[in-house]
């Protein structure tokens, strides 16, 4: 076993206010609800617990990202350290889907396509109107992004590819520094950063489910590989997540 | 009159817990009270109504200060700008006198000496006991501050001289990218700032109180000078509040 480097601990952020309501939110900019704040708090409890204190923190451009942090290290008493922030950690950008009821969806496009945009690796939605309500076209937050690198819609492989040049650039230059480094962000960025630095395939990325609010923990070596598999902070309730979301997909 | 090359604005946070207690505070990290909450919501709607928006924030250490930047930023649709923080915007510190009960320190040793150690340019109170509950002397946040840096209590003088340093390589270069820059700090940090801006005297600077929770904006030339004083996003409510506490200071 390689010696143990650096420490890399994600965060993915709790329910939002458009959970409840069942709508696809992809780069919409919703806020945590109650639950959503009470499992930030206690994502940071973890970590204090743990003794495991983030030097720095990245977070996507989303609030309910932003919020997780803020509300994370204000629990471990780490609401000093530097914060950064990049559009490439946002959640999967959903296209023409953003908004919609998924219920109404699933109806309207049938289960296996509705299961394509959802599951496949390769697969996006069809892209959004950019005058749609829901679209980002005049964001001033992505004023920066040129057109053709500004995402309209994505499927996982998408966000592997816009993701990664942040790992490369923005996070190991942290953890190169002896830094702690805290992510705070979404199912699909931080699913997309699991499956590099697990080596997960194409193939088997869609069975991969994070579970919110709780820590995972990575132990890198020198080269920024996983000594071992990461860890959940709290191991019984990251396994009754993950048990949770394989049998809603059994219903 | 000289062109407006940059946009400066400067936020002092709101009523803190220790506000209510009487107690000096300095650098004992205390949290905002409801009404700073509401104080830093406040400042960051009159941006949004003064479409003054920040395109990036500088913040002390202190939870105060960055609990206004994210609230008056969330307030605003601006909380997904980049953060940056320093010691170098931390409130004075108050030496010996942190945690000690105002009425009681005036008491004991007569109002010359209490107020030459609140208002005098150049005299701080005695140093802090590093043993003290209230000293920062284990606080992982200032680690990096050598000793002979790391105050262990302040007159304005001194936060004049550690604070300058990240004016000049802090803020500057963020103004000179362009950027309108918001800096949420405290009412010394600021008034240090003030002071360098508007060249007050030594004297005279006693006499400056910085409103909690308005937005003060300066417009700056191509020398990083004011174009002319900085003025209140809401005029009247910062003058009721300078005209209150200088009835304050007459009974």
């Amino acid at each position: 076993m390689a010696a143990a480097a650096y420490k890399l601990i994600l965060l993915r952020h709790g329910e939002s206010e458009w959970n409840a309501k069942n709508l696809f939110t992809g780069w919409v900019d919703v806020n945590l609800n109650e639950k959503g704040e009470k499992e930030a708090v206690r994502g940071g409890e973890l970590l204090k617990e743990a003794g495991l204190l983030p030097d720095v923190v990245h977070t996507s451009l989303l609030k309910r990202a932003i919020r997780t942090a803020q509300l994370g290290l204000e629990a471990a008493d780490r609401h000093w350290i530097p914060v950064r922030r990049s559009w490439r950690l946002n959640e999967r950008h959903y296209g023409a889907l953003q908004g919609k009821d998924k219920a109404q969806t699933l109806a309207e496009f049938g289960e296996e396509q509705f299961m394509l945009w959802r599951r496949s690796y390769d697969t996006p939605p069809p892209p959004i109107d950019p005058g749609s309500e829901f679209s980002q076209a005049d964001d001033a937050r992505y004023a920066s992004i040129p057109p053709e690198v500004r995402p309209l819609t994505e499927c996982l492989k998408d966000v592997v590819e816009r993701m990664l040049p942040y790992w490369y650039d923005g996070i190991v230059p942290d953890l190169l520094d002896g830094k702690t480094v805290l992510v705070a962000a979404h199912g699909n960025s931080l699913r997309a950063l699991v499956k590099h630095l697990d080596g997960i395939s194409d193939a088997d990325i869609a069975g991969l489910n994070i579970p919110t609010g709780i820590p995972l923990v990575y132990d890198l070596d020198a080269d920024f590989h996983p000594v071992t598999g990461g860890h959940y902070l709290d191991p019984a309730a990251a396994a009754a997540a993950i048990e949770a979301v394989k049998n809603q997909g059994k219903k």
